[in-house]
């Protein structure tokens, strides 16, 4: 028998929708050239410093006296300790190394978590959201059955222009929830302040939040929490999702961290045994994981080298130069725009009233644009394109002078 | 709430009750040199057409003009072609490259696999066996609770001196069947003949066999089949995983390959509808999973090219050399020694009646040698240890001088 959770999956994934869409634009109009302000992948190279560890790592492995094989399932420390020293400490936060875990992504452990998780557990989650979140959870049963308001069982927290994008917390008790800061795809942020209430909420309510900091490296300002365990007792209610896909362009490469910290427990279906999640998810990765590349832990490390650093910060200036750029200029068109400010993701209004889908097909035939439609995203993305700053200045700014024709 | 499944696990896992007796021994007897044949991982340093083609990948991913981003979940068609080239159609199989997904490793398949099968399924697997298998099902609840006969849900094949190391068929229905050839621990092969067999098994009862091919490059033997589509309508009932890993020396690097046919149905609980797992799985990828390293995967790719092949098979000769040794070597000391003939683990029959756990002990304290007791792969590797055939020329021979003062 198979798992039949998946038939309840819709067989269209909106990436795949859209990739369809825009190929056969493309056959019907070869002669025109489409930009894609669409999927949220990187387009510049590595750092410098990353290349050179990666060379270096490559030929630790062609010698045998310097070869590596099976690495520690929770990643390496060398990795782990950079990580406290250089994301972690200089915040005030006090994680330890073994509290952190090397994954290849995070796509992999935002989906991989479930498994730790009771089938039972209530879910709450924005609207719009990315769909990982609740593709994985209605794989595996818990979002229970598809209505005409959403997943039966998941809480839906809906953000619009209507309420600055900032969600509410709900009013009943939810076992886990999403947050996602800087936002895919609304590319808007959270305050310490708002950040604080919702983990008030969890210690009040006895929930896990699962906080995915995808994006924290594209926070520019300085009021802007990078991480849930800024706040105060965060350690005890919240596991956290980092990668380094957005950081430095490691799309290809494969490798993010989650934390899981000891402090964080939940209970069993007594009500009562309190059971620690680190040793829940160490048992999980040790069983089916093997480990990320040595090499890419190596290309990781060099980010936090001097001169890995500023190459980081050169990559990231330039596609928030990108943001920026879309900002002021869809702005100056009358545009109702939102986030750009603290994330790579523009959340354009579409204009008149009309649908994201139509807005999207007007962009693709009458532009040659690629965006994302926002109701791909969930019902409250309705009336919304998300634009990606990651493209290259020369294609970023075209796009712009198109937009002016439309 | 947790998933409590995870409760029903055992603390311990069996390498790290095995590192923590050697780290104890290490540091009771500092002087003494500890030689292993225990853990099953390469020593031998990648091969040179490997580390070019990761060198000439990371250079492209430091220019913008070549640089790769995300690249597709189920691998590139570069690598999954190379496979169908090179070990599918010279073997006769006419498994297509679409049905091949590029994984990070045959571990993390091997678990991943169990999110797209019906939780109500039943299980047969041999004993001894590789503890993946049965982990990743007590984690999602597959397993059943555990009984003094085993998981309740689980039915054992054993396999031992007794019955020649050749599981027997069930007499009754069994839904999921894990075989593992060449086997993994007790380093045996099977028979088209025995493997046609279980074949003929699946398609009667509607089954589905779950074939690990992760050692299948270590096969001296022609008449030993590499894969189970050797076998006429197997296709219609098997998922099969490959690994680099030992084929390559690719624990570090994580990259193995899993085939899922277009023509392998399961039934939903109807009984009657029939669904694709290759759909299942493919969708389980996309949501779950991000590719693998762009890197790895032209590492991989290049095992496959005349010198890539002659570095493989020098290595696996390299290996494969330990194996006679100590088979030689221990048979004329008057051991029972079983595999290592067409895999590079050697099965030996403890001497005396001494259980597994005893004979360890007196390997590791007299002899400073450190080994796997078979009984940690399941009641009827009881009387036995794995030996693996990783180390240097150098450590082997000298580990079996000291066998001989035994």
């Amino acid at each position: 028998m198979i798992n039949e959770n998946f038939l309840k999956l819709s067989n269209n994934y909106l990436f795949s929708d859209i990739a369809r869409k825009v190929r056969a634009y493309k056959e019907q109009n070869p002669d025109m050239r489409v930009i894609s302000l669409g999927i949220g992948d990187v387009t510049q190279p590595l750092p410098q410093a990353c290349i050179k560890a990666m060379h270096d790592a490559v030929d630790e492995m062609a010698s045998a006296a310097t070869f590596r094989g099976y690495g520690p399932e929770q990643g390496y420390e060398f990795l782990r300790q950079a990580i406290v020293d250089n994301d972690l400490r200089p915040r005030g936060i006090g994680i330890e190394a073994d509290e952190i875990f090397i994954s290849d992504g995070a796509k992999s452990d935002c989906g991989n978590i479930c498994d730790i998780l009771g089938l039972d557990c209530t879910l709450g989650l924005t609207d719009p959201v990315y769909p990982v979140y609740v593709d994985s959870n209605v794989m595996c049963g818990r979002a229970g059955t598809m209505t005409d308001k959403g997943w039966s069982r998941i809480t839906y927290f809906p953000v619009s222009r209507e309420n600055g994008f900032v969600p509410q917390r709900p009013d009943k008790h939810i076992d886990i929830i999403y947050l996602c800061y800087p936002n895919n795809p609304t590319g808007t942020v959270i305050t310490t302040q708002q950040l604080a209430e919702w983990v008030e909420y969890a210690r009040r309510e006895g929930s896990i939040i699962l906080y995915d900091a995808a994006y924290e490296a594209y926070i520019r300002h300085e009021e802007i929490p990078h991480s849930i365990y800024e706040i105060d007792g965060a350690q005890e209610v919240a596991i956290e999702f980092h990668s380094y896909s957005k950081t430095a362009g490691f799309t290809g490469v494969r490798c993010g961290y989650t934390i899981v910290p000891k402090a964080l427990c939940f209970t069993a279906s007594d009500g009562k045994t309190s059971v620690s999640l680190h040793s829940l998810w160490n048992r999980r990765q040790c069983t089916k994981f093997n480990g990320t590349s040595y090499i890419t832990q190596r290309a990781a490390e060099a980010i936090y080298t001097a001169e890995g650093k500023e190459q980081v910060r050169n990559t990231i200036d330039y596609y928030m130069d990108n943001a920026a750029y879309m900002h002021a200029h869809l702005s100056a068109l009358g545009y109702e725009v939102y986030g750009g400010t603290d994330a790579p993701y523009i959340w354009l209004r579409t204009p008149h009233g009309i649908g994201s889908w139509g807005f999207f097909e007007r962009l693709l035939h009458e532009l040659s644009l690629v965006t994302t439609p926002g109701v791909g995203f969930g019902p409250s993305g309705e009336g919304y394109v998300r634009l990606t700053a990651f493209g290259n200045h020369e294609d970023c700014r075209e796009a712009m002078e198109r937009f002016a024709r439309l």
